[in-house]
């Protein structure tokens, strides 16, 4: 079985599916995409990693849309083009206007930017961020 | 002159003072933090550093607290020290609560996770997911 | 000379062709990779990269298969793709199972979970793990 | 509550020391690394990720020694203080010598190496490695 | 609007006109690369990238080839391969030859090597090196 | 014995003695650093980072200050402390003024922020990068 194997709905065992079952009555859409599809071929993973995104991605403190802006920018830094393209289109469900997506890349930039002069200049933390 | 430099206020040139005093007014507050005052050793840093943050960190599209959870979301990822340490406060001010706290955190922890899932598993982009 | 020019053996000097014949021997194969055809455009490092990565893999106190699951593991975390693909195919020729594959992946995504959650709650060093 | 306040035994909720009290039991220590007691902070967190962990380290087609090693190597390449730390402690713990410590870091360093020359060189994907 | 959307210079409004115009008469080239064709997606981040990357790529204390070489590092390290293709092309327009390549990667990998070495042996900083 | 062990002189073994005899001759210093002394716990390790390292780092097409530039270039993008601090003091050595300083990490962060555009914007590769 190659790691890049799909595990479509019909020829899914019933663990699986259940898991399916649950992603799409959850999200309420018709398919799942093709990262559960590739993690079925590791059915603990598959459920774990399902059971977690949802516990995490629920509305509570913060809402599903900022939720959704922090992923990108994760999955932004760490240049994984899949989750770029899946959470991208996530945050535009969730609510993201044109104007929205230009600032959050503006943020990241950014703080990308920072974080290496951070680094670079061996910057000393103040006191008033200090824990100890 | 070291790269941990800190140029005081005091010693600082009028080039220096005038970002300082920007900075001060803009976050009102009585102090800049040592990323600025080390910046200062290459007053063009210094200067496009803040008019870019400035500019960024405006409220807009999103709102000032949303633009933080996001730098530090980017920040823990790239686990930069310092900057965790100041995003973080500057999140707390812009009303960053405990609970949003934890959840940013599970938000980003889950993120790193499914980057490294989606890469490992070389997952193929849906079809809907494509730009070409 | 781009830098993807794929030097083949019978276009090679010398040189290139000793560090390919070593390579074939060793790994008992009748072709070498794009990645040495590759880096046969400056052979000092073909030829460095050669010996360095046949002292390191070789069995030693960790025995192949293991060599192999930390070199993807690292390639996941750092998302190059060339090098999931290449180490996941020498991982599989080493013994690795389904079963060892889908496990190597929830711990590497597991890490790179609780490294960002170390960050980004800047959790101090307990006793027992300082070295000073 | 600060983003570093320690949550000890005592002044846990019935909760948390459900959660410590299975960390205590299964790694059969007598108390919870800092990790832990940070997390405590937001009780989901712990809760997931301890339940995750339990799930992901436990014996399987990989064996625990194995499981950590992987785990340093991710931890390595990311930069993560406290968990290279704690995760050499626990590789140590499970049987790793000095001399596989040594293999080990040889090979992360020889895979952090290789993943930028394959980048650098912007070296295609040979047919044998393809998916698709 | 998707976020590949490439603004042709015909379709630009004046004020991404101003920017194309100044980048071709600095560049003294007839085109604009994608990348400026897609931040013009975002005007003000179009404007600031631009205006930022002008002033810090001008020659200054360190030359024109050396500031390329130093941003293929960074890109390499990062694996953006946009930007290692973008900025390998314009290293050799700036003169980088084929040793230089060569040697140019040879260190970038060296550094990876070599930083992960020091994170895993979690080595004690020198006092030479103190800042404090 | 520790991952942190100092390996000094006088209790090497000949074969540790004879690779800290080449350093100090080499770069004309009285004493290794610790990073050397660290590296001592596994001989193999030790002797062929520097045998790598001496090759790599040796006036060639490029100048032993450019590459200390891009040496410090990718620990900073790393955020690697240790190779920040010996590789910075090494390129002041070399001749790194505070001007050039100040521009390498201007360089330096500004790849990273556009490095993280590219990502984020999902840029396509214009046709005159492309290798195929």
């Amino acid at each position: 079985m190659s790691s890049q194997h799909l595990t479509e709905y019909e020829d899914a065992s019933p663990e699986v599916r259940a898991v399916y079952d649950d992603i799409m009555q959850t999200r309420k859409v018709e398919q799942v995409n093709n990262f559960w599809k590739c993690l079925a071929a590791h059915p603990p993973t598959l459920r774990r990693t399902w059971d977690s995104l949802k516990e995490i991605m629920a509305p509570g403190a913060l809402d599903p849309l900022t939720k959704e802006l922090i992923y990108v920018a994760v999955s932004v830094t760490n240049n994984c083009p899949y989750c770029i393209a899946s959470h991208t289109a996530a945050a535009r469900k969730a609510g993201m206007t044109d104007a929205m997506f230009g600032e959050l890349q503006a943020v990241v930039g950014m703080a990308n930017e920072t974080n290496r002069l951070a680094n670079g200049y061996r910057i000393p933390l103040d006191d008033a961020f200090r824990l100890d």
